[in-house]
């Protein structure tokens, strides 16, 4: 992402409107919806769902974090949140950035479930920065 | 993602079902919901969608191209359709292998419309295959 | 159905609710709905969708209509409308009469667009009635 | 249907793609949405759907099965769930065969929940194959 | 709304159709779509869903209530029925009266959940009839 | 609406978010999907949809504009649009207020198709403020 593109997402100066704030709802209301965008996820009553932001030279890292009473998991969720929230960045920025990438989508720690708690590696130093992720609670 | 994530994938061995074909209608489905996604984007009636997969030793190369007679681009509907059949190969190939990443989700042609023809400039010698393109047609 | 459930079903005096009503517009809702339904249909934007119901003695038979400026035909549209029709009406009479069987749901006529004119050929007499089928406009 | 399309489906040489696996993704797609499609309908979490196909002479035969911890019952996401990949299967071979029809979608088997365990009465010997059922598990 | 057009709507005489029998179902289709409208509402499986309507001189009066065994409030789930119910008389009353308007759209009353009984502060009389509010069950 | 409440809204303190930011984008949202809420209402492909908010001593008004190239009028989906913007508003205010009330839905104005333009007569002077309108373009 061009440093000019992540400047004006700071200074919500994106003539399509508030960036970030369409991202997170876009985010959440995905997260919602994803038994209905994956055919084998089970539906599940996803709780609070947080989409966050933070922006750097040349990327904006998102972070999405589900939480649910279900049985089932629901990293699903959190990664369609992060995915659809970076595409409507994708979205509303394209007009003056084609060449932007979406990179890193991951799970990055999942805990309570049957499978317990999973953080993923550190990723060596250097990397790129997470796309997707659990906030501790 | 594991080499034997992407043998079992080639094989049609993953107990989940058929992960190509579902990640390909997925694709295809979410195509078409672009507008309900993304808030900013215009609806319009997509005409053919292809989404295309191609099997690498630790990775799965997905492109998707989407056609319109309508007005408005589509590059966000070929966008969505690359990474909602991505979340469907993680989803389906989850319990398998946690740490696989999503990388590369990019416009890599475009053409028709007001803009003209745009293609995205090569990437450097062996760098990360592209997560969306348009096939020629 | 049972002769008795006809009856309920015409006289309205199913508990459910007012069942032709409800099997009408979920019937009409359906058609404007199916390019999400079907994966490989293209949306079309529908334009007037009629369904329209007559009360045998043990069934009731539903025939849709759809018609479009849209290049694209709209039989799909149509029998989606007849199937969802017909499922509400099992819906809501189901627990009155379980062993209800939807049957004979068939594109009956079709006209315009690139194929030209197209009836069904007659059943023979005395086969049962048809599920699906083009009104005279 | 007639035979050389059933022997097209089975061999996977439908141009429009590989028919039973959108055919039941679809269904699967289908059922979850059910509550959506029928205005009575309770929405329902439902737990693990399976759509499977055998393919006679003339026919495909249909067979969905749901499963859910919930309190409502889900014959109607199993019947949605036959008639969606029902006509799923005929949008891919419409161009080869307009006169297919849908028939003997019925309620084959019902198990837990208040009203018990049901099975539908055997048809007579020579009867239609049934449009839906419940597999046992 | 005018005389003729209550009247027209009391008679089953406007042409688009039955309007109260439309509105209803759009009000309970809405209820259970809720949280795909509301950003922040949590998805929740509402159990019945009651839409009454009351024809005045010169307006329609709506009521819905709504009833979950869910941990939420259901209470945007009932005024979402009523604006939707709303909403449809006056599309489909539109032709014969464009100066409709929906007014007092309200929270009538709300029982369980942790918050407790809650009803309305009476109006003043002669205040307007309300839009929304929970039916004694 | 309390002064308090149209304060926090105004400066961006209620908890649960950007209420302005958030009851745009689900105006936005709502309006794409019209036609899937009002069983009589045409499916469209709306062009801009705006979604305006203007806050006053108790209240806020809520103003939508939507244009389309399409043959339909597309008054239903602005007033979509308002009455989905403000059930968003109340859901993320009503833990701090449930007397709020939504009123004055109305169309303002509309141009262009068959009908020609038309301008809501003037309310008498003192009269609630609108709640939706189409704004001059």
């Amino acid at each position: 992402m061009k440093p000019e593109t992540t400047a004006k997402v700071a200074n919500n100066a994106i003539t399509k409107g508030d960036v970030l704030a369409a991202a997170r709802i876009a985010g959440i209301q995905a997260a919602k919806r994803t038994a209905e965008l994956m055919p084998m996820c089970h539906p599940v009553l996803v709780g609070s769902v947080a989409v966050n932001f933070s922006i750097g030279d040349d990327y904006v890292e998102i972070e999405a974090s589900v939480e649910t009473v279900d049985r089932t998991g629901v990293e699903m969720e959190a990664m369609t949140a992060c995915t659809i929230a970076a595409l409507t960045v994708y979205d509303m920025c394209k007009s003056a950035d084609r060449t932007m990438t979406i990179d890193g989508v991951a799970l990055w720690e999942k805990s309570g479930g049957r499978s317990g708690h999973w953080q993923r590696p550190r990723p060596t130093p250097g990397a790129e920065p997470p796309g997707s992720g659990s906030l501790p609670t």
